[in-house]
């Protein structure tokens, strides 16, 4: 298989980076970058805190009796700290609602926010240091995504899983303050251990993968710091990880302007739990709900959308909550019902309801390829013959849209609340803000735990 | 990607025949293999039980603060029981002298005994079932790897991980009792986990790979247990594990005379400590020998084998352990001035004792397509000027003329005593031998630890 031999020392050009980097070293737009990333992945995760793949989870790993090392957010249980990053990347991802970077399609902070923040309480480690760890981190695995391009992902690959545990081990090693030799090294054992198949859409093991590369990223840090030894060249060898799971290597793009131009910084927070490709019509959706359009009136509900928001795997009669989360119908009939697409509206009780399955019944979507992926028509045919039309150039949430910090702080707030009551929530919140001057990350997880707010 | 479709659901009859099979249920050709292939497994382990790579990995795992429920053989540390299944399949593969499933190159023991062992251990099992357990688990990975034919791992993966937790989580889900539909999930959970690349021959991170497969299978096992969720085409699945990693998908190979043949029976015990490509080299060397060649008179050896044997990575000069069991003429040397090729033969003392040394250089090797990959011809030319000549058809180990049972338990000696001492290492070797009527693995694991013996 060629590719190997012009490969650049991947390895080591990017561990260089990340054990030397200086503390922050980046400009206001990528530290605020970070901090809405980490404060968007923490709500995702303590949303989730309940999900059943946690409590599966939880089940298999105490036959293990792991060490009361590091806590869960959003639940009083403790594990040990690789078991703690596994469960909380998991959870990140078990909504759908996190984040993604879109050149890449991977949900950046998931995988790498886990890892270093298991660490780092553990270690007692700053705010300060976890910014750092995770836009050093983000940057990895996003870069070494770049190299693969889509067709990765189209081979089947989770790509958040299939690089996160790069991004994830890179974190890991600047907690650990390894140096450059021993970051290598990290990042050297990670190559081995990608985890995540599409195949798995929908199921518990696909926010597995998210937990799965968090854990591997951690071990392989810890290793590097035990002296453990991998080959040089297994990011960019000829049987090495990039040629091994892609054809396209495109080399420069993982060191381009590096240092100069951070991934997190590009990084996109999610206003609805379910695919993006959904998300114009959610939009529009919900736009036309503003505008007075009552959803017990449409007969019809014309979309038109880019053909990715009708190539997912979902269809128009979703029997459960992971179909629907894949389903244009019943995203716009959400949007159009409720004004919103969180985790409730794709829950299977919502599947279910009669409401949500009429409208579903009353969508009529159609593929538009000169739409941009971030746009949307759509158009309510009403009982009395009235048609209301909305066309969104850019959906919320998008790069040219990003959700603003109220939005996020309202994410926040309806992802944290059910779990730790309004104010544990806000405190936890204002944490999340002032992340960059906490002196011990122990102070977050403490904020993070249902039962020291009783 | 094609082949998607037309695809058996292959992790649903797996499941059904690894959870329904009866208890032994083969001929005693196959029950020989398997506990032959224990015993070989588990000399190897043992004898790589102070293997660098262990100590750090161990050093790793502390820092998780682990659970004293497991034992690693060899050592005294107790470790959770999926850090044992790590340990121990790493040890097993540590020292390159382990098994080979000709066929799909899988060296098929190691992370399948590793997670059964571990679990069974824990859960107070019975030797039968560990037998049953491995015979099954090895099936499963084997037969995977068949769908996949050589191209899979020309293409850069670690085949021994990349199905290795297919086949531990087969195995552990068998001792765990669970049922055909949790152990179908078992195996769709590990779908997600290949682990290993071929870039890392030669380092820490190649052994990994089969005690990461072994953690992962175990895991998935435990997952499965407590009702976690795949994909039930995540081994098939357009974008399942096999499509994902393979051009060739010979589903039929997957399934075909199931239950009647069984694959361990076809696995080989290693003689030597490296490459199988070079063994008939080896033992043509080892013949030259034993006709009274001396080495110190030897002016050249000259080498006919099959090409195999001169395209593995190492060279004629190699300058360290890893690289000297990959070295056609570090191996043919060795097997020339000691009679044999163990471990010792291969480390770094050896590479660098000076008549060693001059004997590689008197090496010359050609490759003759016309030879089968079993066979070598050798010809030492002597200072005097006679030349001795040896032509082997069928190396030692190759299934043509397998290790017997002597052979074996000498092999074993050589691998445990330097651990366990003498009479500790025959009390293992015959309850390796009684395994199939052993009613709790906690005897075995207790006589695979150096305290006790004192």
């Amino acid at each position: 298989m060629a590719g190997g031999s012009e490969a650049p020392p991947l390895g080591a050009i990017l561990a260089e980076f990340v054990a030397g980097h200086p503390r922050r070293g980046w400009d206001d737009a990528v530290e605020s970058a970070a901090q809405r990333s980490f404060m968007n992945w923490l709500g995702c995760a303590i949303g989730a805190a309940r999900h059943p793949a946690l409590d599966a989870t939880l089940a298999a790993l105490r036959m293990l009796d792991p060490a009361p090392q590091g806590s869960v957010p959003g639940r009083n249980d403790r594990v040990d700290m690789a078991s703690a990053a596994l469960l909380t990347g998991m959870a990140s991802r078990a909504l759908d609602f996190d984040d993604l970077h879109p050149r890449t399609t991977i949900h950046a902070a998931g995988p790498v926010a886990a890892a270093v923040l298991a660490v780092g309480e553990h270690l007692g480690s700053s705010g300060r240091e976890l910014l750092d760890a995770l836009v050093l981190g983000v940057d990895v695995a996003c870069r070494i995504g770049s190299t693969m391009g889509p067709e990765h992902a189209e081979r089947g690959w989770d790509i958040t899983g299939s690089t996160g545990m790069l991004g994830a081990a890179a974190g890991c090693a600047r907690m650990l303050a390894l140096d450059a030799a021993q970051t290598a090294m990290a990042l050297d054992i990670a190559a081995s251990q990608p985890t995540g198949l599409r195949e798995q859409a929908g199921t518990m093991t696909e926010p597995f993968h998210v937990g799965s590369a968090a854990r591997a990223g951690m071990m392989s840090a810890l290793l590097a710091k035990h002296d453990f030894t991998a080959s040089p060249r297994a990011l960019e060898g000829p049987h090495g990880f990039v040629p091994v799971v892609s054809e396209r290597r495109g080399w420069q793009e993982a060191t381009e302007a590096l240092g100069r131009r951070f991934e997190i910084a590009a990084n996109l927070l999610k206003p609805f739990a379910c695919a993006v490709a959904l998300h114009p019509a959610i939009d529009a959706a919900v736009q036309l709900r503003a505008r007075g359009v009552v959803a017990a009136q449409v007969q019809q509900l014309q979309l038109d959308v880019h053909p990715a928001a009708l190539a997912l795997e979902g269809d128009a009669h979703p029997r459960h909550a992971a179909a629907a989360r894949a389903s244009l119908a019943h995203a716009a009939a959400v949007g159009l019902l409720f004004g919103r697409a969180g985790p409730a509206e794709f829950d299977d009780a919502a599947v279910h309801r009669p409401d949500v399955a009429a409208l579903r019944e009353a969508v009529r979507a159609t593929a538009d390829p000169a739409l941009a992926d971030t746009a949307a028509r759509a158009t309510a045919v009403l009982a009395d013959g009235r048609r209301e039309a909305v066309h969104v150039a850019h959906a919320i949430g998008s790069a040219a849209r990003p959700l603003d910090d109220d939005a996020l702080r309202a994410k926040f707030a309806s992802l944290v609340e059910p779990v730790l009551g309004p104010s544990r929530c806000a405190l936890l919140s204002d944490a999340c803000v002032r992340l960059a001057s906490m002196e011990d990350l122990r102070e977050l997880a403490s904020l993070c735990r249902p039962s020291s707010s009783r």
